[in-house]
């Protein structure tokens, strides 16, 4: 069976803008953009599109792709001490000559929606609910939570050793109860223990790293990301090779960006309403 | 073997030592103790005893019991503007009507010594090494290193779920390339993935939860803690009866406060020479 992510999304969506329009007093999320390159741009046009369906007010404040890191700092300050704005994002990637870490510190952790501060990763790690997680491990729990997987007392075996994926997925499942096999490039036989997990996550941008006899029957399996070769997706596992009647399985391409954008958007209501 | 943790203690203490007699500005650590339990009072007396041996001058500063958290919170304020004050420690446990957190947030990341605040611990987690490393998953570090124990390729089995030792342990693991496998207490079948483990750390405070069947041979046991049932000490890793000459083990009574303490001079050291 293939995770239908398609319909993940849309019931957020759909939750979302269900609960909104009970609202009286309407959420607005600010977003800045420094206007550079077609992937940033790509990004942000998503998160308009879903956060006008929803009925969440987007207010995009667009800076020219010469601002210095100095100025973009500035304005980041300005927007932490203003009242009207409570809560907003910087669309990364940014242009080279700004350091993406500063200005990730820099962003107010009360009014960070994307969760990148480090104080709401480390919220994630001492499983303080009071803060947003990143959208991208949101969204893998989400789908243990639509699909009814609990994950309490299952073996859950992560692939990857990424700071935005891997390392808040692997607090997350832990801190949820889960017996976790953390595995990266330099572990000797992966193959013995993604056959012992019940489910494998796999964030390397290896392609076609995951095969179907690495795997026991009904494992489930979360491919997070996918690679470009010679103009073709290459998923991390070899998702057409694994039998789909044996394995729950994720398809990445295209709908990987609505389930993280949907999660945007619900943590925006989630600060708006707490 | 029993892993000699006083030999690794006593030559941290002697190469800060012999670093220190070399520099011709010493370091100074500042502690703030809050009077009002024999525990705190025990373990500043260690600090001051072993950053004296070393020749780090140390000044404490002492508050009674009634203290309020508002009046802490100002005096680490003015700590962390004190031009003249470059690193401190709050020590723990503090009395129960000032929030821990709270304190443990307001202390200047650069000043933090103990390596507790979450832009340190966040630090620790994406392997940015200009953080200082929470002393208790330092220790376990430092005896890999000083056993010249490689981890890279390395299995190891983690038992626990702490934010104080289990999390920022399993990250410094991961970040230095070994294949972690995280069991907490809902675990199916913990010996299943003992048995797989090159090396166990156990961190549970269950008394003889690690028995000798559950290890393959070869393997090294890190036994972290320590729990007193009718006024005796139970490892969490049966000691006496795995077997030593196949298991390397580190008993905890005694020195586990010794490696901790080392581990604060070593922060201190490199905070003042970085």
């Amino acid at each position: 069976m293939i995770i239908n992510w398609k319909n993940i999304a849309l019931n957020i969506y759909n939750n979302i803008k269900w609960t909104i329009s009970n609202l009286e007093n309407k959420p607005t999320l600010w977003a800045i953009l420094v206007w550079d390159n077609s992937s940033s741009i790509r990004y942000i046009k998503q998160k308009k599109k879903w956060a006008e369906y929803v009925g969440i007010n987007f207010n995009l404040v667009k800076f020219e792709e010469t601002i210095s890191e100095v100025e973009l700092l500035k304005q980041i300050n300005d927007f932490n001490n203003d009242t009207n704005i409570s809560w907003y994002i910087v669309q990364l990637p940014l242009p080279k000559h700004i350091n993406e870490t500063n200005i990730i510190h820099s962003i107010s952790p009360e009014k960070d929606v994307d969760g990148f501060h480090p104080i709401n990763q480390w919220k994630i790690l001492i499983w303080d609910h009071s803060g947003l997680v990143p959208c991208t491990p949101a969204w893998i729990m989400e789908i243990f939570d639509s699909e009814s997987i609990d994950v309490v007392w299952k073996v859950i075996c992560v692939i990857g050793r990424s700071n935005i994926v891997w390392k808040p997925i692997t607090s997350l499942l832990i801190n949820a109860w889960a017996t976790v096999i953390s595995c990266n490039s330099k572990t000797k036989d992966v193959s013995k223990f993604t056959k012992e997990a019940d489910i494998v996550v796999v964030a390397t941008w290896q392609p076609w790293l995951l095969k179907e006899e690495m795997l026991k029957s009904w494992s489930i399996v979360i491919d997070v990301w996918f690679t470009v070769v010679d103009w073709k997706i290459h998923w991390d596992a070899e998702t057409e090779k694994i039998d789909s009647a044996w394995h729950n399985i994720t398809p990445v391409p295209g709908w990987v960006w609505a389930l993280t954008v949907a999660l945007l958007m619900k943590n925006t209501l989630k600060a708006h309403t707490k």
